[in-house]
């Protein structure tokens, strides 16, 4: 098989397609041939990492469609032939976030799934939504089901409330789309006019350019009347925090979304607390979280957006289109 | 002022509109010129009652919109010249149901709004939803609250969900159109292919006619693949309850409508608790339920569906067309 | 081994223990030397039912505790040696009730731990307390988990709330002691003043014998004032429904545990639903909430009530004190 | 009446007794004669904070006991002869937090309770629990709703869990008693050995002195077996958040109490978030919550902790007690 690994040194210049010897599927585990595979900022962020030099060579990418080729003993939950997407958290089925169901991330410096066969756990898949291609599929392991445990899961998200969404990244346009889908309305930041009107165009109901209005969380709360909106999926971090809480209404929801955010300087600690927010750190979310993300997607037809595609031997490519951090949606490899 | 009064007797034909003086808003209260009114089941039940023989005359109906006309002392929250709805419980403003929140719900027996003039308390209105008509906003206080409680507020209903509905009176097509709004899929039943075809115009995705098909509960259970739907308005009683049971999925949830339901024969208990049912036995909702119901009116455009109008005048008339059974969404009379 | 087997046909006189081959665990899977077992109701139902002439030889019983004496490849999950408790539905981990999760429980015809040595999923045990004795252990796998599910997780009960509970039997007694430890009020009914005094003895606050106070329903709404109390757990079926919805605050919490229900005569549908009760049917648990349970009972250092212990070897006698119904808490079988 | 009040400047040397009118209640108001108060370090806050030398002359304290002796036009929810508890935000009846629910909180340049006759809304009082004297009544309205909501309503806690708490103020210490009457496991700081030794004799299960040991963030999560803890009620602020996520489990709930947190340096961002913590923002609560806390209060025979009690007359006292900071539980003033 071929393999996207990081060798010699962190750094996208460091990423190489390498020939290895097909692995065979254990006990409960399956062998994936990938079709496609999706890049998120965190894929960046650990192929850049420092610290990562002491874990080459090091397999990236968390997100992949394929078939299922191979079965190990003792798997009667897929069959060879299906069609399944990667979780993320490969242990992480069904209730709350644990320490345990969150370990052994895909692309995390174990198993990463830029190759073109990969053995996972035969629990750690899901079967595909059918209304969408396998490029569409390779979107949703991390950066979909992150913005449907935000809004469907935690915010518990009902027909009518405003949500305020920042930038037009993976997580944030899927958010757009979940909270539209349940009758939402949809506030969006973005640095460029043209990107808002795309978001536009997929239902943004109000576009706010934060370059030129720096002051975007009081004009969030002002169209709300001035109440203040009721979710915020706070991706920025702790540069943005400040305006997301001076858009949030009393009592309000915001998902701080933790793969994505980045550290620095801190957040006041009374202002967290004053409005009585609701506050949950979101990584990604369960197996059975993401099955009903895709009843969601089936049901209202609605089709992850892929601002580009790169073939998976340009993978270099698609790293520093990430980094240039001019997409709209998701970045999608094909094999 | 002309006021609907239902007096000498039980029965439609004792239906009268007789003239009274204006009454005079007290402390916290306000005075509310009614410009629509809509019939529930409920009000028919009540005029035919043989126990409301003690209690003529009987002042009928609870839903109306109106505009302010005079505010009694005290009152701060509305202010004259404001569109209001009235509220099914006068005293249920905000938290679950509690014995004093449902005491002294209009057209009960004590002030019914089929009046061109009625006296309500200033808490008890909430302010119009902005987008919809007079006789729109007067379907919603009885009928439409229950659907969104029963959905949205004790269901949580997510998208990609599927909501199983019985017939198409009021409650039943408000619960579509807010299931629909929320990205969820409809089944919905009815003895008429005519009604079944414009439950379809709304959106309705798999219909079923229940003359046809005394099973339906089996075949909505089959039309989401074995598993069962995730949540069932029950207003049609102990006679459709067991269909209910059998279309639902395990752990699925049941909204038991108390207003509309019939009583007489009953259900079967391991039946009941087999399935590990979510119940929620449903009485409309609170005023706060009715804003959050009003943004989501609003944020998605939707309009009440009116299947027949009569003047005031012809309240009787009304009546008469709700004994009938054979109409579609709500029957409003106009002031 | 030796193993308690229904054979030749229905009834408590065909239960016999034979001899038969130790199993040896699969894949996933673990072998236990049972220590200790707990009879429930649903046991007795099923050794007695006609319908399980069917599927002879039987294998009765669901909860166990024993230790881990061989493991099965690719179980990394327990290791020999552990102390463990059976889990009712081995598959059901974690998140709510589905089909699939509550499919195979044990002792309900395929895997009964009635033996001295029995095969079980490795995912399908839990560690046991440390603060019990086996004894103890074996009885929490149903009844146990029933109550805890009833009242922490779908009744959510909070300090200061109130429970109605019904008779003295494993779940009630069970539910007491979390209902107390969880600073709640507790009233609870018999027939006999004697098991009403050990009942009192157990921290209950009000009792009732209900063979004396046929109205007892109404009689626990008084004793709270005429609100109405905010929890029951109906475990006496169709009988004793009418009196518990009497006895139940509007907006109230009702758990109907599905195993021991009776079913025939029915609930009359809009006492139901009239009350705006949360009804929840409940069939034990999931392990994630078994092991939520073990630290609720460790901390507290609660005891499982063991009425009656009878050796392994007279498996019988067990069932027949069962079925006199007039014990107290559990009954135990010793290896 | 005489009255508290700071004038001429802030600091509390400026705290003067003076004689004014008795007021009369108005239009659903209710006068109270005061017995008894209790200070909360945010009356402190006010007191010497610069920004109030625009609202002197202020008046002081949210917190009182009293009884009813006179009311308003159009009041029947209470009666002359009455015994009650000033609620925090007197327009926060049930339902969760908004703006204007918690607008016009007591003793926040309005009205305040440091007088022996006092005017409130009729809906801002709640009856006294019958269990408690005037002095333990008065501690209730801001420190006990706030352990309350965070314990109670917005951290579900549920027998087993694990509570840290820091310190022995008045939130933290009925969070002791809340937790403990939860059947919850409690971990206390404080700097002194002594008040812990008081705290254990109020429950508290581990004791941390965090002057001898400034990583008690780690040692909690170390007494859980490395699990982490369920809920932290962070009242420290910025300087003690770092070791709050430290003890906390992933996927646990920290509340932060507005009131009583310093602003000042930030929070890292991707902390905040990694762990996946539910966090709530927390001011006091409603009085739905208050009576609810109530109800556990009797049941459970729980004793607010008053460490040191003052004459009315004695204020200025008071408040210096409370900036010494070396009081254990609840400073109350009788009257």
């Amino acid at each position: 098989m071929r393999a996207l690994r990081l060798q010699g040194d962190v750094g996208i210049e460091h990423l190489e397609i390498v020939d290895l010897p097909a692995p065979e599927p254990g006990l409960g585990e399956v062998r994936v041939r990938v079709t496609a595979a999706s890049l998120n900022y965190r894929d960046l962020a650990l192929v850049e990492a420092p610290f990562n030099r002491d874990r080459l060579p090091f397999a990236p990418l968390s997100d992949a469609c394929g078939v299922v080729e191979a079965v190990g003993p003792g798997v009667t939950r897929v069959a060879v032939g299906e069609r399944v997407a990667s979780m993320f958290f490969p242990n992480w089925i069904a209730g709350g976030p644990t320490a345990e169901r969150q370990a052994n991330a895909l692309g995390g410096g174990g198993t990463g799934v830029a190759q073109t066969q990969v053995v996972l756990s035969a629990e750690g898949v899901a079967k595909a939504p059918a209304s969408l291609s396998d490029g569409e599929v390779a979107c949703l392991p991390c950066a979909a089901l992150t913005a449907w445990r935000a809004l469907a899961v935690e915010g518990q998200i009902t027909a009518g409330e405003t949500v305020l969404l920042q930038g037009t990244g993976g997580v944030s346009i899927f958010a757009l789309q979940f909270a539209k889908a349940a009758g939402a309305t949809v506030i969006i930041t973005s640095s460029s006019d043209e990107k808002l009107e795309r978001a536009k165009g997929l239902g943004a109901d109000h576009l706010i350019n934060y370059r030129a209005d720096p002051e975007w969380g009081r004009t969030a709360k002002r169209l709300t009347g001035g109440v203040g909106v009721d979710h915020v999926l706070e991706v920025g971090g702790a540069g943005t925090l400040p305006q997301s809480l001076r858009a949030l209404r009393v009592g309000g929801h915001l998902s701080g979304i933790g793969m994505l955010a980045g550290g620095g300087a801190g957040v006041d600690f009374s202002t967290l607390f004053r409005g009585n927010a609701r506050i949950h750190g979101i990584t990604v979310g369960s197996r059975e979280q993401f099955e009903a993300m895709g009843r969601a997607i089936e049901a209202n037809v609605l089709r992850p957006v892929i601002g580009e595609r790169f073939r998976f031997e340009d993978a270099q490519a698609a790293f520093r289109r990430m980094k240039a951090g001019e997409h709209f949606g998701k970045i999608v490899l094909d094999f």
